[in-house]
């Protein structure tokens, strides 16, 4: 059943994920979908709809189980896993998604840090040191990292992904803002920040219309 | 018409602007929706039925005006208001988002930057100095900011928000991975950077299977 769910329904389980693990932490352990609807800001319907592409763990008038929804959500986006990823690029950027996102939780290691600049070798950020960018391919004989974090510069982004994808990377988390055309078609999830802000815009913008 | 558009829909429109963007960098200046669609990888009829949300910029077999389709674009997300805006958190992320994102570009002009360190009073960031968080009253006295961006720690990001609230802001986005309960209904857009990182997980997951 799995490999049928749609990519527009996967990239709502990450909230559900987060908005699951919050009602975990408050003690919560049953909600029915017309509660939850009112906590995310979505219908419930749609709530139902998706749940239920995993075979619904809802009971009628019951409600769903908080723990079993959030684990098996857990299991369907695979965050036991632990796949090794490294961070290239410890700029502001760079550092701050080190420091602040949980890898672990959310199915990855850390486990490589590389910049270009020389004065940044041997920094020891949350417990792992950053090498040269150089060291690259022979940390890739011994480690095998599975997805390679972006916070370099667009005019490098380009560049290194090819590097990266040369060595058998097999997704990419870029942070860049720049275009990647690969190969190979590994996943590719590109951030753009200043989208959400021009939403923003939009939204104050017609507020005071 | 502008006012039936949903937020599904805005929420599209930065990315198409980017791209757009992108192809008047490259001095192309008509575009079908076709081609616009193999670049952007989401269906030619998508991108139709987006467009023609707002009149339709497209004649049948002519494509799109690249330029005026992309200063339309900008005219109904307003990125031409310099709304005032201010940072508060001048950490890594923060930091990052000052220098990285071109706020002017997006529909805001940055007029303050605060932070809760004494040691970080008076830094110039990209030629605005950064003020101790104390100041905030008195400068929304003068310069009565549109938004805030929340780089703050989870547990400060409640406590801000109700202040700023207070004051009179109108929008806030907000990277702390809080939840924010206000008062009044102002656009909230909440960042969650580790979601995609999840999504990651899944896709590649997946491949392996």
């Amino acid at each position: 059943m799995k490999d049928k769910i749609s990519l527009a329904v996967i990239r709502r389980l990450p909230r559900y994920y987060r908005y699951l693990g919050e009602l975990l932490a408050n003690d919560i352990d049953k909600i029915s979908s017309k509660e939850l609807s009112a906590r995310m800001g979505i219908t419930a319907s749609q709530i139902r709809q998706d749940l239920n592409c995993f075979g619904g763990f809802g009971q009628q008038g019951y409600g769903y189980n908080v723990r079993y929804l959030h684990d098996e959500i857990s299991n369907i986006l695979g965050l036991q896993n632990f796949y090794p990823a490294i961070v290239i690029g410890v700029g502001n950027l760079g550092t701050a998604l080190i420091q602040h996102l949980n890898f672990e939780k959310r199915g990855f290691k850390l486990v490589g840090i590389f910049d270009v600049k020389p004065s940044l070798v041997g920094l020891n950020i949350t417990g792992v040191t950053v090498q040269h960018i150089d060291e690259l391919e022979h940390f890739f004989e011994t480690h095998r990292p599975k997805i390679a974090v972006l916070a370099v510069p667009r005019s490098e982004a380009g560049p290194i992904a090819d590097r990266l994808e040369a060595l058998g990377i097999e997704g990419l988390w870029n942070f860049s803002n720049g275009d990647i055309h690969l190969k190979t078609e590994i996943p590719v999830e590109n951030v753009h920040l200043g989208d959400s802000l021009m939403t923003l815009c939009y939204r104050i913008n017609e507020r005071g219309k």
